[in-house]
């Protein structure tokens, strides 16, 4: 065979794709620190130790009392209650709530027994050591209910999840100072081809710069894995072969150059001696010379030498191989901008712009209920956002929106 | 003023990250190596001091001959060469090609002297030392020209880019072993609330865990800013104060929690006594009590406690600030999909999926000349990919189509 004559067959794109995966042995799993997870790919389901928040906390800056004596009070009608002490932000606390009292209470503070509901300090006039409710609040009013965000027990995370910072948020606020993830790929980089020298050195005539190493270097680093750049191969059996070894000790190996069919691509040769040629040639342009092993569960990728070519295959091919040594594929990814079609009215106030946490399923855009921002968990069960400019009263039913995706959408592979 | 009533004045979104960027002081710049610049700003505009290809080289295997020594050359009228030797990939050739004379080459070897064109290998018989030409080439056919990717002299990347995998390629193939680029904002984040404990340490009643903190590292790691984390103030002016001098030392703050208008919200006030607010309270819901600060040409963000509105302030706010400290706005994200008009024919074969280069200006989209595969600089031309699925044939001018943005799109700060 020689170089220009072309492949006998080309494998289709998504075959290729989907024999390699299917071929590759996922690594092992390892706990890390949450200040170290962000972008490492979950290797358990997150159950919540706690309920979140742990306790019936003030939503509001005001005065923690018993709903039933406000029944009745108005502007014409106030009705007085005496403020009996303050409930500190952190603190257990130690006073309780009878009847006709009040206890001043900031957001984020624990309701102090007997009280269950909050008072705004719009809604009433201070006088002296009483209050005068000029509004009454039913039971739970301006209350964030324990459990109200997370359940204890629930599942709010599952396995296969590339870790946000929103996800970080929601660990840490459950508690875990560790997380089960993933050991992150380390991939060797070999460029191959007697005409390449390393950058830095004066140029040789005949002779062009190793452009491919730095690239896919850049590329693992970009998509999460972590690169090892074992430099240049001569277009020589042997001095691939040795490479070849001191690679396999890494999890991958990404090889450009020399795997196309003709006399100098020695790549596809090398490599066929330690394992099994998936596929070799493939219908893409540009990207047809690419090739792809396994050896003992690891993923050899044989990238085109043409830079441009190498760089589209590593996205087309090496990272769904990569991520498939995670148990994931990837189906979307963050920052993506995707349509649908608004399932229930998503209101919001005109001259603010509000940012509206959506689920987006297969085009349709579920609104995620967020009473209060302080709902950590509504940015973890939506995956998209929706922001409604300020000049626009919400989306109505019906209505076809653009969404940007929260996180990349993964799948755990069978 | 007490937490509950709300802000006075609540500044629009945009124009609160314009009033704070103008007043932002940029980094000084440093020099990186080619394998550590992914992600990073550039400092400087890149020009080539090379011709990208720097000789006139093969892009086939096949001969290299002179084109007028087959000129009439055809099936029926074939023309007979004489084969005086083979040059060598990244060698200069010592032969030269006379009249009558071919010599074997392979892909990427420089053409020898007096050749101006390569015989493919479907279009030759060999027979002994000979050539039989069964089709006449042009000057020039199946030759990549000197300087025909990227000329000497010319500015191929702009000041102001995010490095992607892409432009490391390029930077690398023009030799250049370093490039100059914006240091990386060092950023210290600090959470303030007296009910806030560490991740790790048991739950008291009344007290939540930090999850702002990580949660914010792993955002800024996520868009390339470097994270110091400086834990948990307390609701003490003093405290805070303190926490801040030590922050003062990095290139940026942010502060969650303690930014709202209530009694405890005390950052703003220790925060104004240092520099000047540029605003405090903003439409935008969650995130209202958003508030932002420059101490010196550096950012201070005062960030809600509330972890969503937190996080989502930190995208609107805190990205924008960070990047002004590099001197760009960030227009788009890669990854993006958006939509645009085919401005001419980009065409494809049927059965081959096609990775066309684009350049997507504000709803056009322009094919982007691809010349071989080994054109590098066309993933740097280019800012978007058009993926043509095997079953189309191509895309005609005025369809419309989506394309997925192949790099982040800024723009300079004036």
């Amino acid at each position: 065979m020689v170089r220009g004559i072309g492949f006998k067959t080309r494998t289709n794109v998504d075959e290729a794709i989907n024999s390699l995966i299917s071929k590759i042995k996922p690594l092992e799993t390892e706990a890390v620190n949450i200040y170290q997870c962000y972008g490492r790919v979950l290797a358990e389901d997150i159950k919540s130790p706690i309920d979140v928040p742990p306790f019936d906390r003030a939503a509001m800056d005001g005065f923690a009392v018993r709903a039933e004596d406000t029944f009745g009070a108005s502007l014409m009608n106030p009705m007085l209650l005496r403020v009996i002490g303050a409930v500190e932000i952190g603190e257990k606390p130690s006073i309780t709530v009878g009847e006709g009292e009040a206890v001043k209470i900031v957001t984020g503070a624990p309701l102090p027994n007997g009280a269950d509901a909050v008072l705004m300090l719009e809604h009433v006039n201070l006088k002296g050591e009483f209050v005068e409710v000029l509004k009454s609040v039913t039971p739970f009013k301006n209350v964030s209910r324990k459990g109200e965000d997370i359940k204890k027990g629930e599942i709010i995370l599952k396995k296969g999840e590339i870790i946000q910072p929103q996800d970080v948020g929601v660990i840490a606020s459950l508690g875990y100072d560790e997380v089960k993830v993933f050991k992150r790929p380390k991939v060797a980089v070999i460029s191959t081809g007697n005409e390449l020298i390393e950058v830095g050195a004066p140029l040789e005539y005949g002779r062009i710069y190793n452009s491919n190493n730095p690239m896919i270097f850049a590329a693992l680093i970009e998509n999460g894995f972590e690169p090892i750049s074992l430099g240049i191969a001569k277009d020589d059996e042997e001095e691939i072969e040795k490479m070849l070894v001191k690679a396999l000790k890494f999890d991958a190996v990404i090889f450009t150059g020399g795997t196309s069919v003709g006399e100098r691509d020695l790549v596809p040769k090398v490599v066929e001696k330690y394992g099994e040629i998936i596929f070799h040639g493939v219908s893409m342009k540009p990207g047809m010379p690419t090739g792809a092993a396994v050896i003992d569960g690891k993923p050899i990728l044989m990238l085109p030498g043409s830079p441009a070519a190498a760089l589209l295959s590593f996205y087309t091919f090496a990272v769904p191989a990569l991520y498939g040594l995670m148990s994931i594929r990837l189906i979307a990814r963050k920052w993506s901008r995707v349509r649908g079609i608004v399932q229930s009215r998503i209101p919001s106030e005109i001259g603010i712009r509000t940012n509206a946490r959506v689920l987006w399923d297969d085009g349709k855009v579920y609104p995620i209920r967020t009473s209060g921002s302080g709902i950590l968990s509504s940015l973890v069960r939506a995956n998209a956002l929706l922001v409604i400019p300020e000049w626009k009263e919400g989306y109505e039913e019906g209505e076809e929106v653009e969404v940007t995706l929260l996180r990349n959408i993964t799948e755990v592979l069978a």
